[in-house]
Parts: structure tokens; sequence; C-alpha cells
């Protein structure tokens, strides 16, 4: 199978071995490193192009800093592939975002070289300046370095933790991966600054041109020389006499070339001398030695399996939510002119490439900073727009006060849009997208829609910008089913639909992601003896209790299934409703159980929960014949 | 009753008659401004230290720029009770922060002149900027003015919303009024420099001489010098090479006396002109005009009723779950080296001036950061200490996903004490503590533990940091009920405990923090002829189901009442647990219902929501004899 050799790295079990590697033999593991991570997200998918831009930086860090004492901190994660391969991962990386196999993300329990869990964004500087107060407090003198990229300094959470850390002025070390993919105007207009600088090559003139000056200062010149940290820094504050990061109380060095490993090691083994918080700009190249990521990094950000030689995607098969969004929601921008959509860096991956294509004036992309993405579009409501807001569910979970205080407590009519609603395709926990449904169940004013279809989202999304009422419209990473009827039909607010009605004693809710298996769990159930009807709540709230009550009155079993938490979920709901209206049924609530659910693909993870059809079928089978054995079940199920 | 006059603070209905005041009337006006503040902030609490320092910077906004076409949004809302005194709210404003009276912060339902609700700090750059991009959307051109103080902003989303509108390039104003109350080291840094300055006088003496020096730069003098603006910012560019607000891509002037009207007026005219956003420093004094708040503007900040002549403020009495906590932590981590503390601005709120006092390097204040505070305890943990996170559960809500992804993920020890929990006193609807059960409930790995006395507090405190898990303890701010042995009783993970054991047919279970109005209630039901027994939850979750299950299994009637959102609390949780394993139970779930609540006391919020003693035991008794009148279950419960 081994079709490549990988003859220096496959010897690295720890990274302690670099430091008896000459540059040369770096240079070449360098590039066994890339072709190996080109080759396996070519089959497994991931993050590309960053990965292939971190190669050396990742290098130069593990011969200065010693892991696992000294701490590396890897922001998001779509950057570790380097680390992991080097910190014993080797033979394992086949696995990388498999069912069972390497997380795509750091992961302590992974390995003593994963300082901390990270996959969401913008979290790095926090941790690492938590572990580092915890090494002065326990007074151990460990290295902690955060590796960021500069699309993650948009986010608050890292500009909250530079400020503290300014503060704090203990010796942390955050190296700034800048890669240009910032959208933010300040960092990204440094960088873009500062990269034109080094490409020309007139930054590294002008550099050798001052070290000459320095050498001639009296008294001073040999001795300032040496502390190559004050050099840089006076070379910064020549070229640069605004600079973010000492207002925020840090050192700066930079930029550096991060594809040059001793330049890279001298500049790490002077700051480790420091003794004060201290920035390490590095100049990386995204998609760094494979051509077809070096001329699109942003498709080659994170990636389904593609071709190695032609760097084309294998196409999935069918129209997905996110597709039917994207086309519905520019359609009603066409329509209405007050609507406006916003994105937190997720343009392609929630479908609104089209409407910013059309509707320029009215995108925004605020950056990796969903908390502002929600509030902004307050803020345009408040003046009479319609904000469409699309973001993945995961990241939702950092604007719930946003979407409290900000929009749902003035009544403020935005609709958010949520993707990857549910499991989430092998990003793994961080990524899930499970908590929407309890999270934003709880706020007054809200209304919560879960759409079966591309046609009934589109349906549900004009009813909801309409509707003047904060709402949100919750989907899956899926292929849309094929279309029903019924799911066409005119939204009565509160109220679902029945797919399935013919007098059967067991009736079957569920929320919108689901219908497929829904349907699979009905088949099954009636072969099997146990007919049951078959209930799409729509609305997950409010929901019209009243109505539903009344469609419930005829069943003795009520069962109601939904891709999400159980806890604070639609079932403890329905059954807490049912319970104070009606004690005379017998009711099973089945959700994703409570825990973080570990990578696989969305099939995986529904067959694992015992969510998919025939896991539906035994659970509610089992339910009603308890004394039954699972082997029995199984026959009954097929 | 009105011992106090204000005759030109009553003449004005509407801000635009400010226009047509001297500066002579309008120096009284503040003086009545702050009269009137002081005198009903003695009365009723709320915030005054800011308020008094805000007076002429409000009054020059208003006449300079055209509320409600122009719109001013006010950060937090700490400083918006001049805005209120004078745009029509003079007559009710002594009613503020009472029950059925003015909101202490900004409502639009309550005047047109508020432009957005606030309450939560540093929303209000993304909230303007919001405003603004509509604006041009729809091709009006009125202006958008936010105001926020320092202290705001060190909070994320301020800066998320400045990097924002720096790439945006729209003409938002950004008054800063910066009292110095940040604790960040960079704008804090920033702000103790300028205002150094401006009150030695050395700063005026350099401007005028840097005015006659620009004055004479030979063609473009007199130019220049009608374009204050860049005058200012060349003025700051001498004294301030490295400014913050340039980097993210904003005009920058200042620092400007907030309390001389003419120059606050010029600055804001320039301004208005300008085109791009802008931010305008203002240094004003906190507490002005009120000498004990000047001497001490942080308890003057909000602050319960007060005498106007001394400054002394009326004792609560008894001892609250703040000052057991304070008492509890402190005495832990006397026994504990590994226990630190954390709190985001909220040190005294939270009862940790003790720790601080006693453990200064195991103390960390991260400013209004709540989600850096929460990422930055994971890192703490991370490396073996024991971070007890302190802050106002409404609060919590800003670091939800902070909790989920770096605390719960990787199931690390923290522990969190949400203070405030429930409803909360004369705040209103931004500040009270009622989504802490529904919206931590969903995380797994996580324990949450409600406390009803300060005994149980320490001993729930021991547990948790002794527990090894991510625990979260929520308590009211109200004060402590009389302890009862059984609340000493050793805690067992997932059980609660008997109150009341009687073999009633009837049992009501309870979070914490209502132990008084419970008991109220069960005594009113036992006089009435329904005795219950009383369990106390202790934990929200784990539940231990076998052993509450076998708990309920005498019991005819369960009722569940809870402090707390009924959507995703525990009720339903509980409702659901019960129909599903056991259907021949009558079960009624009492929480708060699904809406914003207005100000009041504690115990008026109660009342109007029927969770105190009476109103419980009224729905309780309705809902066994639901044929039974209210009339006659007053009667009854009396």
């Amino acid at each position: 199978m081994q079709l490549h050799k990988y003859p220096i790295l496959e010897k690295i079990k720890e990274p302690e071995q670099l430091r008896s590697l000459t540059y040369k033999e770096l240079i070449e593991l360098a590039r066994e490193i890339r072709q190996l991570i080109v080759r396996t997200v070519s089959k497994n998918g991931g993050h590309l192009a960053s990965n292939l831009g971190i190669v050396e930086l990742t290098l130069a860090l593990h011969r200065v800093f010693k892991s696992p004492e000294d701490k590396i901190v890897f922001d998001v994660g779509h950057q570790c592939y380097p680390h992991k391969l080097i910190t014993g991962r080797y033979k394992a990386f086949h696995t990388i975002r498999k069912n069972g196999g390497l997380s795509g993300f750091p992961k302590r329990s992974e390995s003593e070289h994963d300082a901390f869990d990270t996959g969401h964004a913008s979290t790095s500087i926090s941790a690492a300046l938590g572990m580092l107060a915890a090494e002065n407090i326990l007074g151990s003198k460990h290295h902690v370095i955060a590796v960021i990229g500069d699309g993650a300094l948009t986010g608050g959470l890292a500009y909250e933790a530079l400020s503290h850390a300014g503060h704090l002025q203990l010796p942390l070390i955050v190296v700034l991966n800048d890669n240009k993919m910032s959208i933010s105007p300040n960092v990204g207009g440094l960088a873009k600054h500062l990269s034109r600088l080094t490409m020309t090559g007139s930054y590294q003139r002008v550099r050798s041109r001052i070290d000459q000056l320095i050498k001639k200062i009296p008294l001073f010149g040999d001795r300032l020389y040496n502390l190559v940290v004050r050099i840089k820094r006076s070379i910064k504050v020549l070229f640069y006499p605004q600079n973010f990061f000492i207002e925020m109380g840090f050192e700066y060095v930079g930029p550096i070339d991060g594809h040059n490993l001793p330049i890279l090691e001298d500049v790490f083994d002077d700051v480790k001398q420091l003794g004060k918080p201290v920035v390490v700009h590095v100049i990386t190249r995204k998609g760094r030695g494979y051509n077809q990521a070096e001329r699109d990094p942003s498709k080659f950000h994170g990636i389904g399996p593609f071709s190695v030689e032609d760097g084309l995607v294998e196409k999935s098969s069918g129209s997905t939510f996110t597709d039917a969004f994207g086309d519905s929601v520019a359609k009603l921008a066409g329509v209405r002119s007050d609507v406006v959509a916003i994105t937190a860096a997720m343009e392609k991956g929630t479908g609104l490439s089209r409407f910013h294509d059309q509707f320029p004036n009215r995108f925004f992309d605020v950056g990796i900073a969903e908390a502002h993405a929600v509030t902004f579009a307050a803020g345009l409501a408040a003046r009479g727009l319609r904000p469409v807001v699309a973001v993945y569910s995961t990241f939702m979970q950092r604007s719930v006060d946003s979407v409290i205080h900000d929009v749902a407590l003035q009544q403020l009519p935005v609709v958010f849009a949520l993707d990857r609603s549910g499991f989430v395709p092998d990003d793994g926990e961080t990524h899930q997208g499970l908590f929407d449904i309890a999270l934003f169940r709880s706020v007054p004013n809200f209304v919560l829609l879960a759409p079966a279809s591309a046609k009934e989202l589109d349906l549900m999304l004009s009813w909801a910008v309409s509707s003047g009422k904060p709402c949100m419209l919750r989907y899956p990473k899926d292929v849309c089913p094929d279309e029903i009827p019924v799911l066409s039909s005119p939204l009565i607010e509160g109220q679902g639909v029945f797919l399935r009605q013919n007098r059967a004693s067991i009736c079957i809710l569920f929320t919108g992601s689901l219908l497929h298996q829904v349907e699979d769990a009905a088949n099954r159930l009636s072969i099997a003896g146990y007919p049951c009807d078959v209930y799409h709540l729509r609305f997950l709230k409010p929901i019209d209790e009243e109505h539903l009550l009344s469609a419930m009155e005829p069943y003795k079993t009520v069962v109601v299934v939904e891709e999400g938490v159980q806890q604070g979920g639609i079932g403890e709901y329905l059954g807490a409703l049912l319970l104070q209206k009606k004690t005379n049924v017998r009711f099973l609530s089945i959700g994703c159980p409570d825990q973080f659910h570990p990578q696989g693909s969305r099939q995986e993870l529904l067959t694992r929960n015992r969510l998919d059809g025939m896991g539906l079928a035994d659970r509610i089978t089992q339910f009603l014949m308890p004394t039954m054995k699972e082997t029995e079940l199984r026959i009954v199920g097929k």
C-alpha cells in the first residue's frame, strides 16, 4: 500500500530527536511531511493549506522548546498535522478524521504533546496564559507558547486574552502565524504591508542596513546587536510606528520568514530568554509546497477528498441544505430589498457566495467574530432591515448572550440560519451541532424551526423573514431528502404536519433533520407489525400546545426523535407537557446521549447513537416489548 | 414632597430645547441634573458615579446631534440617567428602578430617544455599526454615536466591532468616556497617561503651542487650523506614536475635557463632518459634583440607598449568599494551595475581596471579559490548579462556548460560582439570572448544584473543588435562610434530601434558592388540608435517576419548583423522566414564565410570578382542585 517513502519521518518517535538532525535532513523531513499530508488529506479530507504552511515553524518550535514540559497550544488546530507527525503519530496518521482514528484537532487524550484541546478559533492565548499563570503559581519555569493565525486574531476572545496578558506581564510567547487569511482591516492591513516587504526583499535589505547602523553606535553598538529582540523591535518601530501588540503590552519581533528554519530558531532562542510577553510575527505561505494549494489556499483550507494531481475535489452527490439555503436567501433578497446577510468567516460554508455576488452591498462577513455578527445584525434590524445571520451551529454557542440580550429582548427581526446542526461529519467533538435546540429554546420571544427538505427550508426562510420575529432555522450538513408534498404546505406558527396518519396507535414526532431516518424506522416498524404515524414538528418553539395535544389524543404511544442533546431538548418539553395534561400515554424520548461525540461520518454518528432507521426501529420495538432481546429485534427490524 | 427645585430641567421636554439655552443656563442645568440624580439614587439605589460624570457630555451630544433621528447608543447604560432626564422623563424619574417605573437602562420601549437597549457591557459599537450600515443601505444620512466607557472596552465584543468598523470605514462616531475605571493595561495605561497630562495642564499648554506652530506652516497653515480633527490627530501623534484606535482603522481625537461644554461641542461639530470612523476620547471624572462619590467612585458605581450627607449606605439585614461564598472560598484557599479565584470585573459583587486580600497572587480579575475568564481558568486547571470562577449568572451567558469547548470537553476541574442566579432585584430584564439552568444543564460532564443555605454552599464548594469535575453552583442575590440540620448532611452525587417526609401524598421538589418560599407554601398547604413532603434536589445535574424515582415512588402528586426559565429547565427533565418510567403520577412543573422580566425587588418578582409562598400554595391547590376559584384559593392559602 505504502507507495511513498518517508525515511526520516518514520524514525521520529519523539520531537527531541529533531535536535540531532542537520538542516539538510530537516529540509528533507519537511518535504516528507508535506508529501504525506497531501497524500493523506487527498484521501481523508481535512485542513490542507494551513498545515502545509506551518511545517518549518513546527519543526523550529519543537527544536527550541522541549515538549511536553514546554506547552505549545495550537489555536483552532487547523495547523496541527505536522505537530502530530513528529510527536509519535506518524503510523496512525492515515486514520486522521476517520471513525476511531486520530482527531484532526489537538487532543490531550491523544498525546501528552497536545497541550490543550482546540477546534474553535481564538482560544489559544487565553488557555496558554492560564497555563503560564499556573506555572508561575506552582513555581516552575516551563515555557508556554500560543500559536495563532491572523484569522483567529479577529475573535474577541483573543483580544481579551492579549489585554490580560499585557497586564500580567508573564513571559507568554505568542507566535502569530500570519498567512494573510485575515479579513480584518488592522491585522489584515498590517499583514499585507509586512508580507509585501518580505516578498520584495526590501525588508531584508533595510534590515541589514540597520544592523550595520546599530553596530556603529558608540558604546552600545555590539551589545545592542546581540540583543536580537531589541534590534528587531527597533526595526519594527522604524517601519511601523503604530503597532497593535506593543499597545497591548507585548514585546514584538517580526516579521520573520516562516519557512527559514535557522532564522526561526534564532528568534525562538532569543525570546525564550526574554522574560516578558512577546509576539513573534511569522509570515508563512498557505499551501506551501503543493502548487494547487498555493494557488487557491481558500479552496484548500478545509477540503474533502481530492485528486493530488489536478486538485479536483470529489463531488458530493445531490443538493445539500447549504445549497438550498444559498439559493433561497439569494432569491428572497431579490424580492425584498431589506434582506441583508451576515456571516462570520463562513461565506462558502454557509452557501452565501451567490448572495455576496449578487448583493455585495448587503453582504457582511465580519471575520471570526460570532458575537459581533449577532449584535451587528441587531443594529441592522433596529433600523428596519431584515438581517439573516448564517453561521454553523457549533459557533453559535459563542453568541448566546448576543441572541438573548441584543436580539430577543428587543424582539428584533433577525433570522438565524444554523448550518451544520446535528451530527457533523469528520471534525469530531468540537464541531457537533447538538446544543442549539437546548440553548435557544430557553430564549423568550424566539421562534425555532427545523426544515426537513429544500422546499420547506425555502418556505420557512420566507416565513421567518416576513414574521418580524427573531427566528432560527436549523438544518444538517447533509443532502436534502426527496420532496414530499406535505412539506410544501403553508406554515402555521407552532404547528407541525403528519407525514403518515393511518390511525396507528403509535406516533413518532421528529425534528426536521431526521426525515429519512424516521421514515426508514417507520417502514421497518410497519413490517414488524408496529405501524406508526409520523408527525413532523416543523416548529420547535413555539409549540401550539392545544393543537399538539389534540393531534396526539388518539395515540397510546408517543415517541419523540430529535437530533440534539436530550438534556434541555424538545423531548423533555413534550414529555413534561404530556404528563401534565394527559397521564395515560406511553412516552419515549430519543435524542443524542449526554456526552461529547467523537468524529465519524454523519452516517456513522447516527448509527453509533442509534438514530439511523434501524437503530430507531430497534429502540422503539424494545420500548414497546422490553422483554425482547436485542438479537431478536435486529431480525424484526430487518 | 419636592424639596428641591429644578427650574430649568423641568422645562426640558425634548432635547432640542437645549439648543436655545445659554452656557450659563447649561451649567445651571448640569447642577440641577446632578442634584436630582444624587437625591434619587440615594433613595432608589442605582448607578451614581458614572451618571454624575457624564452630564456635560450628554448635554453636548444632544446639542450637536439631533435625536431621535441621530442615534446615540449608550453602552451598558450605567450612564443614561442624564439622557433620560432631558428626553422627557424628568417627571417619572423618581420611579427609576422601581416596580413599574423607569428602567435604569436605555429601553426602546420607553422612549424614541433610547436608540438601543443595553445592560451588558461592550455591545454599543456593534449595535451602532449595524444601525449605521442600515442607514447606508437605506440611503439616509443620520449620525450614529456609540458612547462607551473605558471599562467596557476590555470586552472582546467591543474589539470585534472596532475591527469590523475600521474595515467598513463608515462614519461611525465612538465616544470613549474615559473615567479611568478600566483595569486593562493598554487602554488603562493610555488613559492614565492621558489624564495625568490633562490634569497638570501641560497638555493644554502644549496644545496651544502646537496650534501656533501649525498656523505658521506656509500655504496650509490656516486651512489646517480649521480642520480641528486633523490638528488634534497630529497632537496625538506627537504624544502617542502608538495608538490603538488608529491601528484599528479609526481617526482619533483627544483627549478632550469631558466637563467643558464648548470644547465638547466644537469637537462634535467637527467629527460630524468627518465622514470616517472616529474615536473621540473624552476624559470625565466619575462622581463629578458629589464629593462622596468623587472620593470613592468604585463604591458609588452601583449602589443601594444611602444618606446624601455622609454617603453611608443602608445596611442590608443578614448575611447573604455572596458573603457566604466569599467566606467559604477564602477558607478553602487557606486549606488548599491549588485553589485560585477568577472574576470578570465583579470582585466586590461576588464577594471575592477577602480572597484577593489574603491571596493576591492567586486572584485574577480579567476585566469585563467573561469568555476569557473561563478559558483562562481552563488553562489554569489544565496545569493542575483548581480555579473558582465567580461571575453573575446573567454574564455567564457570554461564556457558554468557553464552558462547553474549553472546560467541559476536556473535563477540566473548573468550579463556577454563579451569583445573582434567579430573580435579581431592580436591574430588570437584562440582569435576571434565569437562563443558567437551561443553558448549562445541556453541557456534558457538567455538575450543577444549587445550595439552599450558607452551610450547604460551603459544603458544595468544597465538594466541587475536590470532585475534580467541572461544577457550577448557583445561588440568588438574597439573604441566606436559617440553617436546617439536613442541609449540612454529606453530599452524595446526584441525590437530594428530604426537608419534610411525613408520608404525604404530595411531594414538592425544589431548587436551592426557593427554600423559604417552598417551606412557606408547604405550611400553607398543610393548613389548607394538603400536607406535602418537601425534597431539596441539591444536584440539578447529574440526577441519580434510580434514587429519585424510588424516592418519588410513594407519591401520587409530584410538583417541581425552580427559579429559572421553564423551557429547558429541571421541571421538563423530571416530567419526561417520570412519564417514561412511571405513568400514574400527577405532575406539575412550576418555573419562571417564558418571557423577559422587568424590574422589581426580588420579593416583587417572586410574587409577580407566583413563586412566593402564597403563589406556590395557590398554584398547587389549583392543580389539585382545578374547579376551585382563585378567590377561594386565596382564602384557603391564608
